[in-house]
């Protein structure tokens, strides 16, 4: 029996107090940073006080225990999913973004077809090219908004699921991402991995597994920083009750051969026929080993499921369970534009961020959040770095539905690939792997 | 002859960028930094990323030619006067602030006695005690707010004019000031440097001494601190054509024996009379001969002017010209409590910053701008650190007009004070000089 009383989540604090204390290189206590959390998320606590202290945080950094304090009190501010009542264990991943990732078509069926339930939600892409649900609406039919309700349903029956996330996960972490963007700290790794994780464990995932990029093509350009922000991120998850694993993997040239919307998908379902480009193949195997030994199947034969048509059987319920027709003809561009070697060689470099930027501007990604994207844009590789091309070969195609948009997108390539007699240096698309 | 443009001041740039170069440890080019100021003050840059921009300034600098652009680009926020019609070299004093600190009561008169003229352009006090105008406003009849031409012709007859300062001058720092105080970024040196610069170079002066305190009572506690700001301030000051001296000064103790309002302008006239404190006729004196060495009048006989009456009528000619009554009654308090010592010994330490206190929570000072100040309220202290005691004498009076305030004066200087068999180390107030 005790008479003193525990404080609240939102005692009222000092907010000048917080943002000293972090500025002076200090650990904020718990209480504290749940109310700095809570109060500018109701507006107590001003953009200014806030932007302060993001810089702060960005210059002197958080403890663990800070950042999963930080984690949970964004969590807190908005609503919360369950899926225990599924009776099959869950699990999630989800990659920092990427020049032609698609890997989570080809992953979610896969790794459902092993009886795991894996609910994707998904954003919309911002930049060079449109995030999993634009790529997914290349599908006639195909619809991102579920219920709660049929999400839950096709998780029981299918297994996987890709949907829109809900606008009630995580809202502090909406309008801190909004004041990060405009003030110069995004780049604030405590802040990358709340962000990020606050929303997944919002989700209500088991288990995460988590495909942290490096390379021209990624948020994080070196892989040390990418290795913290793993680091971070793996912490995290499981301080937060979520077991979480991540592989780093490179994303110095673009993933697989199509970047854009349409053709991802349509190299999506290659790779579920048992084909595809060999990275993307690798990248999808190697997470879904990832995630199925989370969900504690860590035998599962996951190269066999691509071959035998499991994982394609998984995808075609998957697509239709959200009234997608996986027979339809995708779009295709009204206009291509193809570029050839101008020489014989290697292929000895081929910039993600550059091919990106020129996808993006062949219409393929968005500026702004209400833009749509033209989903037959973008640009299909047909050599990757280390392949052997002859003079006269094409290289790449470029996909658009106005011939205008060629000249731009060309101006982006220029000097981001190269041809030398020389077989370049090659390295496998996964790096390394971090676990708690 | 060339035809490159010069850049204009405002020419546009991208906040985020200026942010994220400050936040790298980079250095701002003049004309972002310019354009940056300028933007803040129009309201094209958000509170929300000058905050981050300042916390980023804080934890990373400035360099010193940042520093100067920053300030220029201040100053050329507003309007800016000149005294070169005066006839007369021109100088100024500013003090970082203390306990007890009515120096530039004595010392405007004493230098301006010289034939030097000596334009203090003033602010109130929010704090501990009143500012300079407030312990002024003491006088029956005298008035802070004089017209520019009033302020030219007491400058050009008296010579010595304390006044209120315009509001026109530097508005970006009045902006910005308000911004650091709710975002924890008031500390930074660049910032304070360049806050109290700007307003001073506006003010048109040709030369300046800086009084930078130290100690309990001061803004920096510690001397390092102080000592930065001071080489960044007469950095400033000669980079930007305003010859500047500094000396850096003990704020650990009260200075003299008075703190508060009409208390410390009477014992401004004691020390213009000849008499007076010891440290607070040291600081006058040593103030009074930088000043003068700047404006060219290097042995002028300084004492002299304090004994022989010169200063003396320079004040009263100066308190009549602002409609003040020299030979008027101070206000006096209704109420005084005597605090004597327990014992016999040495006063071995009286803590600046706890009798500032407890002079505000008398009436004082004012916690928001718009309060008024109490003018008899205050603490006279009957012996400073250093002095010898016996057991019984008065050691200081509490003064107010309400003897309610006594209570939560007397907590405040409980155990601020200390009475020792051993006489305690002292040194000289004045510990360094800065220049050039």
């Amino acid at each position: 029996m005790t008479h003193e009383s525990t404080p609240a989540a939102v005692e009222p604090h000092d907010a000048v107090d917080v943002i000293r204390a972090k500025r002076d290189g200090g650990a904020i206590p718990e209480d504290a940073l749940r109310w700095m959390v809570d109060a500018y998320t109701r507006g107590y606590v001003s953009d200014a006080q806030m932007s302060a202290f993001t810089m702060a945080v960005l210059l002197n950094g958080m403890e663990r225990d800070e950042i999963r304090v930080m984690t949970d009190a964004m969590i807190a501010s908005g609503e919360r999913m369950s899926f225990a009542g599924l009776g099959k264990p869950t699990v999630d991943k989800h990659s920092t973004g990427g020049v032609g990732d698609k890997i989570t078509l080809p992953l979610a069926p896969l790794v459902a077809s092993f009886g795991v339930a894996v609910p994707q939600l998904s954003g919309r892409g911002l930049g060079h090219t449109g995030g999993t649900l634009d790529k997914l609406e290349s599908i006639p039919g195909w619809r991102a908004a579920l219920s709660n309700d049929e999400l839950f349903a096709q998780l029981q029956g299918v297994g996987a699921v890709i949907c829109a996330a809900g606008s009630g996960l995580a809202p502090a972490d909406k309008k801190l991402y909004a004041l990060r963007d405009v003030t110069g700290t995004v780049e604030a790794i405590p802040l990358i991995a709340s962000s990020i994780m606050s929303k997944k464990i919002a989700e209500g995932t088991d288990s995460l597994v988590l495909d942290v990029k490096f390379g021209s093509g990624a948020f994080m350009r070196d892989i040390d920083r990418a290795r913290e922000l793993a680091r971070t991120m793996v912490a995290l998850g499981t301080d937060s009750g979520v077991s979480t694993t991540a592989l780093l993997t490179d994303m110095n040239a673009p993933l697989g051969l199509a970047i854009g919307n349409a053709n991802e998908v349509r190299e999506s379902v290659e790779v579920l026929a048992g084909a595809g480009p060999t990275d993307v193949v690798e990248l999808t195997v190697a997470l879904a080993r990832e995630m199925l030994a989370l969900a504690g199947r860590p035998d599962a034969d996951v190269e066999k499921a691509l071959t035998d048509g499991r994982a394609m059987d998984a995808w075609r319920a998957m697509i239709r369970a959200q009234d997608g027709d996986p027979d339809a003809a995708l779009p295709s561009p009204k206009e291509t534009h193809v570029v050839t070697a101008p020489e014989d060689g290697h292929v000895a470099r081929l910039d993600a961020l550059s091919f990106g930027i020129a996808a993006w501007r062949l219409g393929a990604g968005r500026a702004r959040a209400q833009d749509p994207v033209i989903h037959a844009a973008g640009i299909d590789l047909h050599a990757k770095p280390g392949d052997v091309v002859r003079k006269g070969q094409p290289l790449f195609t470029l996909l658009a539905d106005d011939a205008a948009r060629f000249e731009r997108a060309l101006a982006a390539v220029d000097g981001a690939w190269e041809i030398s007699p020389h077989a370049p240096a090659t390295h496998p698309i996964v790096r390394e792997r971090i676990t708690a």
